[in-house]
Formats: structure tokens, sequence, C-alpha cells
């Protein structure tokens, strides 16, 4: 259920029985020919609405801008710093728990906002650790993604408008996918860049890392699944108080 | 033309042909019984949408958490330091100029950001200059507003969840709208309000500051109109580097 | 009574009784041929003066330093910046709680001070509900204004080196006022001026916005009158508690 | 020459031809039952005065709140931190270099300030060296001071509301000593006051540090012609580029 | 070289030369019953050494506290924020770029400092891209690690105080590691850990994750040697200006 | 003892026996031909082990980097601004605090860090003034140090690299000191010095402020043995609670 669609009348007595709120962050990120700058907004705000469903929850409106340091030369993208996002999120996390949720669950759609994401919640668990604070990209899907790709990874951890989080988009929002003008690339990520601060500009021109034209909607359904039951059990264990 | 539904390979060329961003900066905030904690959002997206088609500009994702401060103790309310939001504003403002826009159109939704969007304008031109940057809260409306209201104003600066902003709902964002719970509460705001902080739950317990039931499409288009005319001047002109 | 010129063995008896501390904050900014570059200190001081007979208060020195941004390349202007005036307003005011004040009174004599004193007031609230924290900048005086005044208003809320604040000088400061240098300019400030950062140079040379030969110690007079009553009665108020 | 008695159309011709302003800091704070609470400011104003005249430079309004954390549990005395001072007067020296001066002289009135003004110089110093900042605490005049001081000292460095301090005022602003109450009062500072922190109540309950009873205006204009002689040549030197 | 015991005479033409710095950069934490607190501190000095002889670097003294957030409740650690931590290390980035050097290189020994360390170098990169900055802990051994361990890891990245670690102590710290001490401790990290703040003791006692008792020295040659030879590689990149 | 040689398992016991924490703070910076840059850690850490044997306390891993504005230019100069350095102070005193530490001994061996250890100390005992915070930079060696000097001091209050710091080395590191290349530099500090920005180039080369050949081992044992006795007296009056 959208939060912001609730009136301040009646929003009370839900949240003291969902307990639950969802904060889907994204970006706005150059994501190649195939996919909307707006992808992760889309991936991290759908993904949200089928997790609310599941844990009977409340979904706040998607902050829609994200830490894209790599990419930020891209056409399209808009950056916004660590602290800014940290300073943000802190500041929405204390409001939740005035308003009497107990577990803020953060879903995640874009892997930049990580680091921010988990300082937050640790200045939130400093600040008062009876708030759960949660920080979801995609939870528990390593081995699943492992067996429903055709094509190796680029990175140990990125993925990016390929295979996979094409495959996510079909599932999630097939409606701003246009397959026709997906593209392989596979750019050959040098070793520094784990290393060394490695725009991506260095290695791709395309932003898509990986072969997007093999992504199916299938695959994005089996990984979105796994996702979902890891991330319903880690919420239903904060409702519990662990 | 949505930002985010664009893609990093066609939008470069856009961008330098619109030159103009908008983005919509609402709050989650109380609005009595007949609108959702979400108005200002909606309201701020609606009117960034007819801006939009009129100067062939970008609208960018809503950023729907504002500084709610005088009503953070109502249920519902989800409160934004004024740091916090002029940090992410500024963040956002210079991805912007980098990207290729000139002119960032602010539409606020919600009175209350009205400082931080100032703040954060400033701070941008001591950075760049060249980049315009404006906040419009329904400008150059007075007038029309006072024409036709039917009941006085609770308050010279503030209007909220009454005859006025409802009205902008029943024009913009009807279906979000429940007039048959739609009250009339005329709160005596005391003097002192505008000289020391005065958390709204002192003078109100509904936060609708006025007569909704006496709101109308009529009356919200009248206004929004007024509003979109001076809005696109200011734009034209900005574009035209004044 | 001037705080500063008490001593230490006497004081905190005094102030338990009076319990009001008011701090007259101004500015060093261009007010045309006829007026100092001090003016808004030399009101706020004399004000402060006046206020602190009828209430029993006590008198800090003068803050002399303000936010200017908007006249800031006019000869003769200091700028601070609106964080660094409310950090040291902030510190100010714990300070006087810690002494026993319990109504903390911010007599402004400049308009661009009022955001960083409402939200240092909102910050010492924060902090502590206790300490009342009043941020006035000639509260209540719009009617007598707009009766007094001959000439129109440049603008909806700036008044500058004018009928009205000449006249204010003549009355509280007359000694600083050359009135032989007075001039009329009547600027037509731009409507972008609301609604994008306008520095003040764009629109005036002068800096005087509207006709300063009209000004008289008699309209002066019957505006801080008028403000004065409205100032005694908050601080009474507030002295209550409420 | 006051500044801030002058008008914005003169002053930027004399500013060119002054080249140096000079700014008083004092503070408010404890100084025992026969001088003020603003005892700082009254001395760093006189002497900025005297100062002025001799070199020929403009006198700003004097900052009248200073780090007075020793003291800051004592009757009277309002603490403001080394990092808002330090935020406010890198702030008040941009916008003299933007006005034109050359040399901002901080005239100091009270040793807790020294850190911040030290630091506030390096600051604008690594921002802009063209600009001379200086900050002068009675310059060289130790030898002066151990020649005229009748009892021993209580510390290296401190001295407070004692017979030098005491000499100043009755030679600088006499009309503000009461000397009928002067006391007598020499605490013994512990050794470790240099080495933790340690407010003052652990050593005095008066804040007198040594033999008031000595002070005379003689004493005070002894020393302070030494401070003046020093602080012109230092000044001389920096108008020199030195 | 340690650039520590260089004199300033002689040291110009050595860093024109030699053109890389590395910064070791540890923690004080808890490493179980065999290992000392400055483990990580003693592993990254030693292996600095061991990098600085190939690849003709000075080394700078060890920054010997890191962010140990999991584990400050433990006896004997010692917590830095990530936020002074990243205002630490940019200081002396800036310092080593004035200095001449081209290539700054940190050697991490606590993976509790990743974060820090990565932002740190971001912001340089911003700062001055000539600076080329890397993070190094130890890089591309996950190969050999998972080829030399006979028991399972804890955890997909943590690794602490068990076999492994061990193993680089003994290899690199031999005198500091008491194997009489060593335990086997397999706890059951839950899967939370990687989703909520979670202090590591909600499921360790020991802080020792795995079995301490099957470390070598010649498992920690094994992955000290491949290590090296990236991070060679690496620098070797970074001086031609990859 | 070294605490960061000591495991996790038997610290606890160990903290609550001594309760005092010693922290060496030195510098990287110019001393000059004869002295390596390291010498300020030389210094403060070989003393802080004296002490801590004095005192039963544990002696913590030396920070190696300070504040060195005056010598930033030199070669081999690593700077940290105060703001670092005092954030990274406060977060090792809070983490010693929470580890039962009830004396937290800064051992200074540069004079430029004075300011920030003085300012960390008092944010620390506004935090909980249960810790004692001691900075300590060869307390009440005064005297002896103008007994046993046979050159007067270029300065007041400096002294580097000369016939007093050079013997204090060579008692207490002399393995570091290479007195064939020890030199005589008296430079004339100029008055202004110590009242403005002064970078230490504009008054020497070397960097020695006096007559290093005149150094030795004896009278660097003089000065120290003052100092520790100093030191031993204070921080046993701080376990005291006094």
């Amino acid at each position: 259920m959208k939060f912001q669609f609730e009136n301040s009348f009646e929003v009370k007595e839900k949240i003291l029985e969902k307990l639950v709120a969802i904060l889907p962050i994204g970006a706005v990120e150059a994501h190649g020919p195939h996919l909307p700058l707006g992808t992760d907004n889309l991936l991290a705000e759908r993904l949200s609405e089928k997790l609310a469903e599941r844990v009977n929850a409340f979904v706040l409106p998607t902050l829609p801008y994200g830490q894209v340091w790599s990419l930020k030369d891209f056409p399209g993208s808009i950056n916004v710093s660590n602290q800014s996002l940290i300073r943000f999120i802190v500041d929405i996390g204390k409001s939740l728990y005035h308003q009497g949720f107990k577990v803020f669950v953060m879903v995640n759609g874009h892997l930049g906002n990580s680091v921010a994401m988990k300082e937050a919640a640790r200045e939130l668990y400093e600040w008062n650790p009876e708030l759960k604070v949660m920080y979801l990209f995609y939870p528990g899907t390593d081995q699943v993604v492992s067996e429903i790709r055709e094509t190796p990874p680029s990175h140990r951890s990125y993925f990016h408008a390929c295979e996979i989080e094409t495959s996510y988009m079909l599932y999630l929002a097939p409606e701003f996918v246009n397959m026709k003008k997906a593209i392989s690339d596979l750019p050959k990520i040098p070793f520094r860049a784990d290393f060394t601060p490695t725009p991506w500009r260095e290695f791709t021109q395309s932003a898509v890392l990986g072969d997007a034209t093999l992504a199916s909607a299938e695959k994005g359904e089996k990984v979105i699944r796994v996702a979902l039951d890891h991330m319903v059990k880690l919420i239903e264990q904060a409702k519990e108080g662990n």
C-alpha cells in the first residue's frame, strides 16, 4: 500500500498495525540504449510493491536520486554525494520512528547507494537500536544469478544494463524496455578499477556490462522470486525483534 | 517529457535542445481527512507536467520529501531538515549543469520547502551564475486567490488542505480527493506563531486551515492557470539569459 | 538595561528577576546616500532599548553583522552566511538558558536575517522548548505602514532606505540621518527577483527602494509604537509560558 | 573613524585610501565585582579607536561575543564556540577583501578568542594571501607589564580583572570601573590547569586573578602605549606588503 | 624505505625519484586470544615494507586507528568513524601531492577501513586526478585463498583472526602470534548480518571467525606473494599514468 | 606496556587495573639536516614509554601525523588540519572511555598539535567529565630549559631542531641523530610572526631554530627528567579524581 495516498486521520492506526515502512531508493543514471535513465527507480519501486504485499507493509514514495559517481559523466546521469544521501536517509528514518514504525526497509535499485545506506543504517542504530533498519539489494541471489546467466559476468559485483538487470526490467517493468535496441557489450574492466577511482568511461562507452540481448522476463522472475523470499524472511525476523 | 524515461544514447541531444529541467519537490505531510499525505507531491508533479508541455522542458523525478517542521508531529508526516534538503538540491543542480542544462526550475508543492530551495539556489548561483535556478511556489497568484476564495485566509502566507489547496487538487489530481470527508476548520492561529517556533498542534487538530468543503476544480483551474502563465514567462526570460 | 554593563556579582539575581534577554541583530549594509551603513544596527539597538524599558528586560550587546546577500556587492556591505549566523545565535541562546533566562528575544533590524533567526529559534526549540525564543522584525505593522506611506511600496516585503525605513531612523536615531542627501529612487524590481537569485545591483544603483525624502520622525514614531505594543504583548505572553 | 557611520555613496573611495579595517572582538564574561561583563568589549573598542587614529583606519562594529569556555559557568558569561567564531570571522574577512581592504586587523580584548582568531586568519591566508590578517592581543607588552606590576601574576599567560586589566580599564574606560568594589584575590591556580580542561570555578569564586586594588590609569596607559606602538608598526609593515 | 627516517635536506630528490608513497592503515581491534589487538597494524606495516622494496617506494608511518564498528564493544577495540578517517586521509593525500608524490598507495590491514579509503580516494580524485590514489586490501587473492584454506569461510567477505589472517601473521609477524592459544570457533553468522547493523557480539564471543589452529606461515606466504605481485603490477601501471 | 600487543581476552582486566591510556602524538615534519622527519613521533613515543613505566599505564600506538601548518612547504612535511585532528582524537577518547579507561593522556611531540589537543580535550570534557583528558608537551620545563641552554631561544615558545630538541633526541632516540650534519642557524623571526599567518619559509631555509651543535644527551636527560616528574604527578592526581 502506498503510504502517501493514505490520509492523516486514518494512517496512525495502520502504521501501528503494519509496523514496516519500505523506502525504494534508485537513481537517475545511464543504462544503455534499451533501458531508461530511471531503471533503478522502476526496479526499486516495483520490487517494493511486491514486497509490501507479502509482508503487509507501507511503501513510501521512491527516493529517485542516488550516488552514481562511476557513471556521472554519462549523458543523463544525476549524481548525489554519499554525504547528502546519508543525511537524507537518516532524517527519514528518525521521522519513521517517531511515527511509530519499528522496521525501516530500504529497497535499493542501485549498487552505488549501498555505502550510504549502510552508513545511514548504522547512524540510526547508534541513535536508537529499537528501530530496525535494513538495506536490501537483491539479497541472497548470488546462486540463482549464476545459474540463469548464459554469459559470464563482467565483474564480481557490478552488473549493469546487462543480461541480468535487463531481465529484472523485463519482469518488473517491461513497458520501459526496448529490446530492439538491446546490445551486447562486454567491456574489459581493468583490474585496477577495484583499487583506484575509475570512472566507467575508461572502459565502456555504452554503460552496458554484458549481453542485454539474452535477457528475458523468465530469468528476471527467477531471481526476483528468490530475492523476495529472502526479503520476506528478513523482515519477518525483524518484526519479531531479531 | 519525463526525463527518467529517456535513455542515455538519445538524451544528450534533447538536453541541449530543451535546456530546461524541472524538479518537482513536495512532501509527505498530514493534509486533513480528505487529502492524502502526498498531496504536495501530486501537486508539484502534475503542475510540473503542465509546465513542461508549455516550455518544452524535461520533468525530473519528484523529490517527494520536504521540510515539514510545523506538522511533523501529525500522523503520517515525514520531516527532512533544511540542511539535508539544501545539500540534496545543490548536488542535483550541479549535475544538471554538467549535463548541459541551463535552467533548473524547482516547482514547489509545499511552502515549508521555500527556505531550503532559495538557499540552495543562492549556493548554486555562487558556484556558477551561468546556471539559472528558479524556485516556484504558485508565482503571481496572490490576486487571483483573493478573488476566488469565499472564506478569508487563516493566515497571510499559510494555506493548507483548505478551500485553496483542495481546489488545486480537484483540478490537478481529483482522483486522490475524497470530498465526502472534506471539513471546515478555521483555527485561530495565534499571533505569536509568526514570531516563535510554534508547532501547528498548538492551534489545530485537523491540519486543515479553512473550509475545504468550498473547494472546486474550477477555482483550482483559475489559480493554476495564472501560476502557469507566470512560470512560463519566468522560464522564457531565463532561457534568454535574464 | 544594558546587560554588559552589569557585573558578575550582582547579575544573577537580576537575571532571575527579569527573565528576558533582548539581542539586537542588525547588519552593515549599503543604505543609500543619506543613511549610514550601520542603519540596521542602530534601529535594532534603539528599538531594543525602548522595548527593554517596557518589559523590564536586559539588552545584550548588538550583534552587528548579518546576512546581506542581496546587497553584498554594494560599497560598504559586509556579509555573513546564514549558516554562520545560525551557529552564532544558537550558541548565544544556549548560554542564555544556562544563565537562567527564560525568554530570548531577537530584535531584528534587517530583513535578510529572518531566515537564520527562525532556523536558529527552531534549533533551540528542539534542544530545549523551555527556552522561549522570539524573532521580531517590526511585528504587526503591516496596516499602520500602509496607512502612513505616501508612496506605494517597491515590493511586497522589502523596504530599504526608503520613506519607511528612513522614518524609523528619524524617530530612533535622527543624528545619523542626513536628509539633505535623501533621494527618491523607485526601482522597477523585476518579477523574477522573488524566484531566482537576484543581486540588487540588477535593478538599483542607489540601494534606495522608494522616496526617502518623504520620511519623517512622526511617521516613524507611529509605526514603531505599534511594533512596540505588539512586541510587549508577545513577550508578556512568553513570560507567562505561552 | 567608525565604518558603520559612513554611507555607501562615499565609502568606496575611503576604503581604497585607508586600506585597513579594524575589528574589535571582545566577550561578555564575568570580571569580578568592580568591572562590567562587557569589559573585553570596551577595551577592544577603545583600543581600536586609538589605533585607528594612528594608522588612519576604519573601525568596524565590535563583535561582542567570544569564546569564554573557562568562565562560562560564572554569572553573566555568554559563550560562543571556537567553530562558530571562526566561521563568523572568516565570512567578515572575505567581505572585507571584496570591499577593497588589504589589511584586516582584529583587536582582541579577550585571551580566549586567540585560538579562533589565529585559525580564522590562517584559513583566510589559504583562501587569499593578498589579504593581510592580523590578530592582536596587547602585542609586545610582556616587559612593560612585568615592570609596572606590583604583585606577581597568577599565571604565565592569564590576567583577568586584576591589577593589569583593571588598569587598562581605568585608562581606556574609567567610567565603567567601580574601584570601591575592587578586591584582591590571588587564587592558587593548580598546575594541572594548563594540561587538562579546568573550568575556573575550580580555583576562583571571584574571577579576579590578582590584586585589582592596585590598578591605576597610569599603569594602564603605560602598557597601552607600548601595545599601540607595536600595533602601529605591525600595521604599517602590513600595508607595505610585509 | 621509511619516509619518517629521512631528513628534510635530502628527501625532496628522493621523492621525485620514487614518486610513490605507501600508507599502511590498520586498526586496534579484538583478534581473539592468540593475536594482538594491533594485528591489522602489523600486517599493513610489514606488507607495506615488502611492497616498498619491490616498487622502490617510501613507506609512511602507519595510521594505526581504523573503523571497527562491528567489534567496537569487544575488549581493546578503538573505533574511529568513517568521517574522521576520510578527513584524515584526504589531508595526508593533499600534502603528499604538494610534496611531489604522484602515486598514493594505501595498504589496508583491516576490511572495515575500505569504505573510508575508497571515499577519500574519490574525493582526492575530484580534487586533482593527477594524483593516483590506490586502496589495497590483499588484491587479487580470492583464488589462492580458496585453494589454501582447509576450512570453509564463515562469510563471503569477512575473514578475521582465522586460518587465513593468522597465517598472514605467521608469515609477516610471527613473533606476535601465540599459537598455543589459537582456537577454532566457527560462528554461524546470521543471514541478516549483511542487511542490517549487526554488532559481531550477536554471533561470536571470541571474534575468531574460523579455525585459527590450521594457520601456517606457508599458507600466509602463498597468499601474500600473490597479493604482492598484484600490488606491484597496479603500482607500476599507476606510475606509467594508467 | 604497548596496548596493541595485548590480546582481547586478557586486556579488559588490565585496563581496569591500569586505568590510564597514553597516546603519543607527533608529526612528519622537516627537522633540519641532522634530524629525521619523524623526530616528533620518536620523541612522543619514547617519552610515552618512559612515562608508562612510571605510572603503570598502557601506551597506545602513536598517532604519527599532526598539524604542521608553519612548515608544510618544507620538503617532507605532511600536514593534517586542526579539524581533522580534533575529530580523530575525540573518536579515540570516546572509545577509550567505553573500554574502561579513566585517564586519557596525550603525550605531544609537536607544538603545532597543541590547539587541536586542547580543543579535543574540552569537547570530551563536555561529553563526559568523568574521563580525565590531559595534553602534555614537556610540562613544567621552562626553568630547566633556560638553565641548560647555552644559546638564547629564537622565540618565546617555539623550539625546533635546535640545541633543545636535538638534546631530547640524543637522550631518547640517539640512533636517529646525525650530529655530523648538525648546524647552527639562528634565524631572526620577525615580530609579526606572532600576529599574522607566517609560514616559516619567510625566515628560515633550514627549519633549524638555534644551534643544534650544542646539543647533548645530558642536556636532554635533564629536561626530560623534569618533564617526566611533572607528568607523573599530573597523572597520579588525575587517577585520584582531581
